[in-house]
Protein backbone atom coordinates (compact mmCIF):
# COMPACT_ATOMS: atom_id res chain seq x y z
CA UNK A 1 0.00 0.00 0.00
CA UNK A 2 1.27 3.29 -1.20
CA UNK A 3 -1.54 5.27 -0.38
CA UNK A 4 -4.63 5.02 2.48
CA UNK A 5 -7.26 5.01 0.61
CA UNK A 6 -9.74 8.22 0.73
CA UNK A 7 -13.10 7.68 2.76
CA UNK A 8 -15.77 9.72 4.53
CA UNK A 9 -13.34 9.36 8.04
CA UNK A 10 -9.87 10.84 6.54
CA UNK A 11 -10.56 13.15 3.72
CA UNK A 12 -9.60 16.62 4.15
CA UNK A 13 -12.33 19.25 3.79
CA UNK A 14 -10.35 21.89 4.24
CA UNK A 15 -7.72 23.28 1.93
CA UNK A 16 -7.99 19.60 0.28
CA UNK A 17 -4.93 20.56 -2.03
CA UNK A 18 -2.48 20.52 1.07
CA UNK A 19 -3.48 16.67 1.74
CA UNK A 20 -1.74 14.20 1.24
CA UNK A 21 -2.58 10.07 2.12
CA UNK A 22 0.97 9.16 1.18
CA UNK A 23 1.96 6.37 3.83
CA UNK A 24 5.32 7.79 3.29
CA UNK A 25 4.85 11.24 3.49
CA UNK A 26 2.44 10.21 6.81
CA UNK A 27 5.34 8.26 8.44
CA UNK A 28 7.91 10.91 7.85
CA UNK A 29 5.70 13.51 9.46
CA UNK A 30 4.73 11.16 12.55
CA UNK A 31 8.82 10.13 13.14
CA UNK A 32 9.50 13.90 13.44
CA UNK A 33 6.82 14.61 15.56
CA UNK A 34 7.14 13.88 19.96
CA UNK A 35 3.83 14.61 21.00
CA UNK A 36 0.58 12.62 19.40
CA UNK A 37 -3.07 14.01 20.90
CA UNK A 38 -4.80 10.86 21.41
CA UNK A 39 -8.81 11.63 21.59
CA UNK A 40 -11.26 9.11 22.54
CA UNK A 41 -14.89 9.26 23.54
CA UNK A 42 -16.00 8.48 27.18
CA UNK A 43 -19.39 8.34 28.07
CA UNK A 44 -20.51 10.50 24.95
CA UNK A 45 -17.69 13.25 25.42
CA UNK A 46 -14.73 13.98 23.81
CA UNK A 47 -11.43 13.39 25.76
CA UNK A 48 -7.58 14.37 24.69
CA UNK A 49 -4.86 12.76 26.53
CA UNK A 50 -1.15 14.13 24.93
CA UNK A 51 1.19 10.88 24.82
CA UNK A 52 4.83 9.95 23.40
CA UNK A 53 4.69 7.33 20.79
CA UNK A 54 6.66 5.47 18.05
CA UNK A 55 6.34 4.41 15.24
CA UNK A 56 6.01 0.47 14.10
CA UNK A 57 6.31 -0.01 10.71
CA UNK A 58 2.20 1.19 10.07
CA UNK A 59 1.07 1.37 13.89
CA UNK A 60 1.69 3.61 16.42
CA UNK A 61 3.09 2.76 19.58
CA UNK A 62 1.72 4.63 22.80
CA UNK A 63 2.47 4.07 26.65
CA UNK A 64 1.72 4.90 30.12
CA UNK A 65 0.99 3.75 33.44
CA UNK A 66 -0.85 -0.05 33.03
CA UNK A 67 -3.37 1.37 35.50
CA UNK A 68 -3.38 4.79 34.10
CA UNK A 69 -7.12 5.55 32.66
CA UNK A 70 -6.03 6.14 29.07
CA UNK A 71 -4.45 2.73 29.10
CA UNK A 72 -7.88 0.75 30.45
CA UNK A 73 -9.79 3.19 28.62
CA UNK A 74 -8.13 2.53 24.53
CA UNK A 75 -7.92 -0.87 25.75
CA UNK A 76 -11.31 -0.79 25.80
CA UNK A 77 -13.23 1.41 23.94
CA UNK A 78 -12.26 0.71 19.94
CA UNK A 79 -12.05 4.33 18.15
CA UNK A 80 -9.37 6.40 18.54
CA UNK A 81 -8.33 9.61 16.58
CA UNK A 82 -4.79 10.53 17.22
CA UNK A 83 -3.01 13.64 15.41
CA UNK A 84 0.71 14.87 15.68
CA UNK A 85 1.11 18.56 14.82
CA UNK A 86 4.61 20.47 13.95
CA UNK A 87 4.33 24.08 13.60
CA UNK A 88 7.00 25.44 11.22
CA UNK A 89 6.29 28.96 10.61
CA UNK A 90 3.65 32.02 10.52
CA UNK A 91 2.59 33.11 7.56
CA UNK A 92 2.43 36.76 7.92
CA UNK A 93 0.56 38.33 5.16
CA UNK A 94 -0.52 41.36 3.98
CA UNK A 95 -4.37 40.72 5.66
CA UNK A 96 -5.35 39.08 8.73
CA UNK A 97 -7.47 36.74 6.17
CA UNK A 98 -4.77 35.49 4.46
CA UNK A 99 -2.29 35.31 7.49
CA UNK A 100 -1.91 31.02 8.27
CA UNK A 101 0.71 28.72 9.64
CA UNK A 102 3.33 26.66 8.13
CA UNK A 103 2.59 23.17 9.18
CA UNK A 104 2.97 18.89 9.06
CA UNK A 105 -0.11 17.39 10.53
CA UNK A 106 -1.14 13.94 10.73
CA UNK A 107 -4.73 12.59 11.77
CA UNK A 108 -4.76 8.77 12.31
CA UNK A 109 -7.61 6.61 12.85
CA UNK A 110 -7.53 3.25 14.17
CA UNK A 111 -8.38 0.67 16.82
CA UNK A 112 -5.97 -0.09 19.95
CA UNK A 113 -5.38 -2.62 21.47
CA UNK A 114 -2.80 -3.51 24.40
CA UNK A 115 0.47 -5.75 23.69
CA UNK A 116 0.73 -8.71 26.16
CA UNK A 117 3.97 -10.61 26.42
CA UNK A 118 7.03 -9.47 28.24
CA UNK A 119 9.32 -9.47 24.81
CA UNK A 120 6.50 -7.81 22.76
CA UNK A 121 6.29 -5.01 25.45
CA UNK A 122 9.79 -4.91 25.86
CA UNK A 123 10.08 -4.46 22.18
CA UNK A 124 7.07 -1.43 22.03
CA UNK A 125 8.75 0.71 24.63
CA UNK A 126 12.32 0.29 23.22
CA UNK A 127 10.54 1.64 19.97
CA UNK A 128 9.27 4.53 22.03
CA UNK A 129 12.51 5.14 23.55
CA UNK A 130 14.55 4.96 20.33
CA UNK A 131 12.15 7.65 18.67
CA UNK A 132 12.68 10.44 21.45
CA UNK A 133 16.05 9.37 22.50
CA UNK A 134 17.90 7.23 20.15
CA UNK A 135 20.92 5.41 21.44
CA UNK A 136 19.71 5.84 25.56
CA UNK A 137 17.78 2.43 25.70
CA UNK A 138 21.10 0.32 25.21
CA UNK A 139 23.03 2.69 27.94
CA UNK A 140 20.32 3.31 30.19
CA UNK A 141 19.96 0.17 32.78
CA UNK A 142 18.05 -2.94 32.19
CA UNK A 143 14.13 -2.85 32.89
CA UNK A 144 12.58 -4.59 35.99
CA UNK A 145 10.23 -7.26 35.65
CA UNK A 146 7.81 -4.94 38.30
CA UNK A 147 8.38 -2.00 35.38
CA UNK A 148 7.84 -3.88 32.85
CA UNK A 149 4.35 -5.46 34.37
CA UNK A 150 3.64 -1.83 35.55
CA UNK A 151 3.97 0.04 31.62
CA UNK A 152 0.58 -0.24 29.85
CA UNK A 153 1.62 -0.56 26.11
CA UNK A 154 -1.07 0.19 22.83
CA UNK A 155 -0.38 -0.91 19.36
CA UNK A 156 -2.43 1.22 17.22
CA UNK A 157 -2.57 -0.18 13.67
CA UNK A 158 -2.77 2.79 11.38
CA UNK A 159 -6.44 2.17 9.73
CA UNK A 160 -6.98 5.11 8.03
CA UNK A 161 -4.73 8.19 8.12
CA UNK A 162 -4.16 11.41 5.93
CA UNK A 163 -1.57 13.91 6.39
CA UNK A 164 -1.86 17.74 5.53
CA UNK A 165 1.17 19.89 4.95
CA UNK A 166 0.89 23.72 4.50
CA UNK A 167 4.29 25.43 3.65
CA UNK A 168 5.57 28.51 1.24
CA UNK A 169 5.09 32.43 1.31
CA UNK A 170 1.40 34.26 1.61
CA UNK A 171 -1.18 33.92 -0.76
CA UNK A 172 -2.52 37.37 -0.66
CA UNK A 173 -5.26 39.27 -2.65
CA UNK A 174 -3.26 40.75 -6.21
CA UNK A 175 -4.26 44.36 -4.55
CA UNK A 176 -2.86 43.52 -1.68
CA UNK A 177 0.82 43.56 -2.99
CA UNK A 178 0.82 47.07 -3.85
CA UNK A 179 0.36 47.50 -0.08
CA UNK A 180 3.24 49.23 1.59
CA UNK A 181 3.35 46.39 4.17
CA UNK A 182 6.29 43.70 5.01
CA UNK A 183 4.85 40.27 4.52
CA UNK A 184 6.57 36.96 4.24
CA UNK A 185 7.26 33.93 6.94
CA UNK A 186 8.26 33.97 10.54
CA UNK A 187 10.23 29.99 10.93
CA UNK A 188 9.06 28.25 14.20
CA UNK A 189 11.66 25.06 14.86
CA UNK A 190 11.17 23.01 18.97
CA UNK A 191 15.24 23.11 19.06
CA UNK A 192 16.91 21.77 22.54
CA UNK A 193 19.53 23.41 23.90
CA UNK A 194 22.34 22.39 26.48
CA UNK A 195 22.24 19.42 28.56
CA UNK A 196 21.56 20.03 32.26
CA UNK A 197 23.18 17.94 34.70
CA UNK A 198 20.88 16.09 37.51
CA UNK A 199 22.59 18.12 40.27
CA UNK A 200 22.51 14.39 42.08
CA UNK A 201 24.49 12.27 40.04
CA UNK A 202 27.28 12.09 42.21
CA UNK A 203 29.66 10.27 39.81
CA UNK A 204 29.61 13.72 37.93
CA UNK A 205 29.54 11.57 34.72
CA UNK A 206 29.56 13.30 31.08
CA UNK A 207 26.82 12.62 29.04
CA UNK A 208 27.06 9.68 26.40
CA UNK A 209 27.85 10.91 22.71
CA UNK A 210 24.11 9.62 21.70
CA UNK A 211 22.90 12.23 24.74
CA UNK A 212 25.35 14.74 23.11
CA UNK A 213 24.14 14.57 19.66
CA UNK A 214 20.35 15.63 20.67
CA UNK A 215 21.33 18.82 22.07
CA UNK A 216 21.38 22.39 20.44
CA UNK A 217 19.88 21.06 17.25
CA UNK A 218 16.08 20.93 15.91
CA UNK A 219 14.39 18.59 17.35
CA UNK B 1 -13.26 32.22 40.95
CA UNK B 2 -9.59 31.60 41.66
CA UNK B 3 -9.86 27.47 41.23
CA UNK B 4 -11.62 25.27 38.78
CA UNK B 5 -14.03 23.51 40.50
CA UNK B 6 -12.50 19.27 40.63
CA UNK B 7 -15.18 16.97 38.81
CA UNK B 8 -15.31 13.91 37.52
CA UNK B 9 -14.50 15.79 33.99
CA UNK B 10 -11.32 17.53 34.67
CA UNK B 11 -10.09 15.53 37.66
CA UNK B 12 -6.10 14.63 36.42
CA UNK B 13 -6.17 11.01 37.20
CA UNK B 14 -2.51 10.36 36.87
CA UNK B 15 0.50 11.87 39.32
CA UNK B 16 -2.12 14.05 40.37
CA UNK B 17 0.46 15.75 42.31
CA UNK B 18 1.52 17.56 39.26
CA UNK B 19 -1.90 18.74 38.82
CA UNK B 20 -3.61 22.53 39.36
CA UNK B 21 -6.75 24.08 39.20
CA UNK B 22 -5.81 27.49 39.37
CA UNK B 23 -7.12 29.53 36.84
CA UNK B 24 -4.35 32.03 36.89
CA UNK B 25 -1.94 28.77 35.97
CA UNK B 26 -4.57 27.28 33.68
CA UNK B 27 -5.12 31.00 31.45
CA UNK B 28 -0.58 31.39 32.06
CA UNK B 29 -0.64 28.03 29.88
CA UNK B 30 -3.06 29.01 27.85
CA UNK B 31 -1.43 32.31 26.94
CA UNK B 32 1.92 30.81 26.19
CA UNK B 33 0.92 28.07 23.74
CA UNK B 34 0.08 28.45 19.96
CA UNK B 35 -1.74 25.08 18.83
CA UNK B 36 -5.12 24.06 20.48
CA UNK B 37 -6.09 19.92 19.82
CA UNK B 38 -9.62 20.44 19.50
CA UNK B 39 -11.58 17.21 20.40
CA UNK B 40 -15.72 16.42 19.52
CA UNK B 41 -17.30 13.80 18.29
CA UNK B 42 -19.20 12.98 15.22
CA UNK B 43 -21.32 9.73 14.55
CA UNK B 44 -19.82 8.68 18.14
CA UNK B 45 -15.99 8.98 16.82
CA UNK B 46 -13.76 11.22 18.17
CA UNK B 47 -12.14 13.28 15.96
CA UNK B 48 -9.03 16.21 16.61
CA UNK B 49 -8.58 19.46 14.66
CA UNK B 50 -5.23 21.27 15.33
CA UNK B 51 -6.74 25.32 15.63
CA UNK B 52 -5.13 28.50 16.44
CA UNK B 53 -7.07 30.24 19.58
CA UNK B 54 -6.81 33.32 21.81
CA UNK B 55 -8.08 34.01 24.95
CA UNK B 56 -10.57 36.66 26.27
CA UNK B 57 -10.82 36.62 30.24
CA UNK B 58 -12.32 32.79 31.06
CA UNK B 59 -13.02 31.77 27.19
CA UNK B 60 -11.23 30.70 24.40
CA UNK B 61 -11.68 32.20 21.13
CA UNK B 62 -11.26 29.62 18.12
CA UNK B 63 -11.66 30.73 14.40
CA UNK B 64 -12.05 28.85 10.95
CA UNK B 65 -13.52 29.48 7.41
CA UNK B 66 -17.34 29.66 8.33
CA UNK B 67 -18.21 26.89 6.21
CA UNK B 68 -15.42 24.55 7.26
CA UNK B 69 -16.82 20.96 8.98
CA UNK B 70 -15.24 22.05 12.41
CA UNK B 71 -16.69 24.91 12.75
CA UNK B 72 -20.34 23.85 11.85
CA UNK B 73 -20.13 20.69 13.83
CA UNK B 74 -18.58 22.62 16.88
CA UNK B 75 -22.02 25.18 16.04
CA UNK B 76 -23.66 22.03 16.71
CA UNK B 77 -22.16 19.80 18.92
CA UNK B 78 -22.31 20.65 22.20
CA UNK B 79 -19.40 19.33 24.07
CA UNK B 80 -15.28 19.80 23.33
CA UNK B 81 -12.11 19.36 24.87
CA UNK B 82 -9.56 21.36 24.23
CA UNK B 83 -5.78 20.44 24.98
CA UNK B 84 -2.99 22.72 24.28
CA UNK B 85 0.60 21.58 25.23
CA UNK B 86 4.00 22.91 25.46
CA UNK B 87 7.23 20.57 25.87
CA UNK B 88 9.87 21.95 27.57
CA UNK B 89 12.25 19.54 28.05
CA UNK B 90 13.14 15.49 27.89
CA UNK B 91 13.76 14.20 31.54
CA UNK B 92 16.67 11.50 30.70
CA UNK B 93 16.71 9.14 33.80
CA UNK B 94 19.09 6.78 34.78
CA UNK B 95 16.26 3.80 33.87
CA UNK B 96 13.48 4.17 30.84
CA UNK B 97 11.28 3.64 33.37
CA UNK B 98 11.33 6.98 35.32
CA UNK B 99 12.35 9.11 32.11
CA UNK B 100 9.36 11.58 31.51
CA UNK B 101 9.03 14.95 29.73
CA UNK B 102 9.09 18.22 31.16
CA UNK B 103 5.38 19.73 29.95
CA UNK B 104 3.05 22.52 30.93
CA UNK B 105 -0.34 20.93 29.79
CA UNK B 106 -3.79 22.61 29.73
CA UNK B 107 -7.00 20.68 29.36
CA UNK B 108 -10.86 22.71 28.77
CA UNK B 109 -14.00 21.24 28.70
CA UNK B 110 -16.99 23.81 27.12
CA UNK B 111 -19.68 23.81 24.62
CA UNK B 112 -18.96 26.65 21.93
CA UNK B 113 -20.79 29.13 20.38
CA UNK B 114 -20.92 30.89 17.35
CA UNK B 115 -19.97 34.47 17.95
CA UNK B 116 -22.42 36.39 15.78
CA UNK B 117 -22.58 40.32 15.01
CA UNK B 118 -20.03 41.96 12.98
CA UNK B 119 -18.34 43.60 15.83
CA UNK B 120 -17.98 40.97 18.61
CA UNK B 121 -16.84 39.00 15.81
CA UNK B 122 -13.58 41.56 14.51
CA UNK B 123 -13.57 41.63 17.96
CA UNK B 124 -12.61 37.90 18.30
CA UNK B 125 -10.62 37.75 15.26
CA UNK B 126 -8.44 40.60 16.93
CA UNK B 127 -8.10 38.70 19.69
CA UNK B 128 -6.62 35.53 17.91
CA UNK B 129 -4.30 37.88 15.92
CA UNK B 130 -2.86 39.66 18.87
CA UNK B 131 -2.15 36.25 20.63
CA UNK B 132 -0.40 34.92 17.68
CA UNK B 133 1.04 38.01 16.04
CA UNK B 134 0.85 40.82 18.37
CA UNK B 135 0.75 44.27 16.62
CA UNK B 136 -0.05 42.84 13.17
CA UNK B 137 -3.41 43.55 13.35
CA UNK B 138 -2.91 47.10 13.46
CA UNK B 139 -0.23 47.10 10.74
CA UNK B 140 -2.22 44.61 8.12
CA UNK B 141 -5.21 45.94 5.60
CA UNK B 142 -8.56 46.51 7.01
CA UNK B 143 -10.78 42.91 6.99
CA UNK B 144 -13.14 42.95 3.87
CA UNK B 145 -17.29 42.70 5.09
CA UNK B 146 -17.21 39.34 2.39
CA UNK B 147 -13.25 38.16 4.65
CA UNK B 148 -15.61 38.83 8.51
CA UNK B 149 -18.41 36.64 6.62
CA UNK B 150 -16.70 34.21 5.13
CA UNK B 151 -14.63 33.90 9.28
CA UNK B 152 -16.51 31.36 11.35
CA UNK B 153 -15.61 32.31 15.17
CA UNK B 154 -16.05 30.10 18.25
CA UNK B 155 -16.18 31.01 21.29
CA UNK B 156 -15.57 28.45 24.42
CA UNK B 157 -16.33 29.80 27.73
CA UNK B 158 -14.47 27.47 29.63
CA UNK B 159 -16.60 25.24 32.29
CA UNK B 160 -14.02 23.40 33.62
CA UNK B 161 -10.48 22.79 32.79
CA UNK B 162 -7.11 21.61 34.50
CA UNK B 163 -3.74 22.02 33.93
CA UNK B 164 -0.55 19.66 34.48
CA UNK B 165 2.98 21.05 34.83
CA UNK B 166 6.24 18.49 35.07
CA UNK B 167 9.11 20.19 35.57
CA UNK B 168 12.69 19.41 37.43
CA UNK B 169 15.01 16.54 37.42
CA UNK B 170 15.02 12.84 37.09
CA UNK B 171 13.54 11.30 40.21
CA UNK B 172 15.43 7.72 39.80
CA UNK B 173 15.46 5.08 42.06
CA UNK B 174 17.56 5.19 45.01
CA UNK B 175 19.89 1.84 44.03
CA UNK B 176 20.48 4.14 40.06
CA UNK B 177 22.11 7.29 41.47
CA UNK B 178 25.09 5.29 41.70
CA UNK B 179 25.06 3.55 38.38
CA UNK B 180 27.77 5.03 36.27
CA UNK B 181 24.96 6.95 33.94
CA UNK B 182 24.50 10.61 33.16
CA UNK B 183 21.55 11.94 33.78
CA UNK B 184 19.19 15.27 33.75
CA UNK B 185 17.13 17.12 30.87
CA UNK B 186 17.66 18.14 27.51
CA UNK B 187 15.54 21.45 27.59
CA UNK B 188 13.11 21.70 24.26
CA UNK B 189 11.83 24.95 23.36
CA UNK B 190 9.49 26.21 20.25
CA UNK B 191 12.16 28.66 18.71
CA UNK B 192 11.11 31.72 16.13
CA UNK B 193 13.98 32.26 13.27
CA UNK B 194 14.86 35.16 11.04
CA UNK B 195 12.16 36.85 9.50
CA UNK B 196 12.10 35.78 5.70
CA UNK B 197 10.98 38.48 3.27
CA UNK B 198 8.13 37.19 0.38
CA UNK B 199 10.08 37.43 -2.32
CA UNK B 200 6.97 39.09 -4.33
CA UNK B 201 7.32 42.13 -2.04
CA UNK B 202 8.02 44.29 -4.71
CA UNK B 203 7.74 47.14 -2.66
CA UNK B 204 10.93 45.97 -0.60
CA UNK B 205 9.17 46.98 2.40
CA UNK B 206 11.13 46.53 6.14
CA UNK B 207 9.38 44.41 8.67
CA UNK B 208 7.72 46.59 11.52
CA UNK B 209 9.39 46.71 14.49
CA UNK B 210 6.04 44.59 15.99
CA UNK B 211 7.54 41.58 14.07
CA UNK B 212 11.03 42.68 14.34
CA UNK B 213 10.78 41.84 18.36
CA UNK B 214 8.98 38.44 17.37
CA UNK B 215 12.37 37.05 15.55
CA UNK B 216 14.80 34.87 16.88
CA UNK B 217 13.09 34.05 20.24
CA UNK B 218 11.11 31.77 22.51
CA UNK B 219 8.04 31.73 20.78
Amino acid sequence: MTEYPVTAQNRVRQISRKASYDVDVVHRILDAGHCAHVGFVQDGAPLIVPMLYGRDGDALLLHGARKARIVRLLEQSPRVCVNVTLLDGVVIARSMFNCSMQYRSVTVFGEPALVSGREQKLAAMRVISEHLLPGRWAEARDSHEREIKMTGVLRLPIDSASAKISEGMPQDEEDDYALPLWAGVLPLTLRSGELQSDPADVADMAPSQALRALANKAF
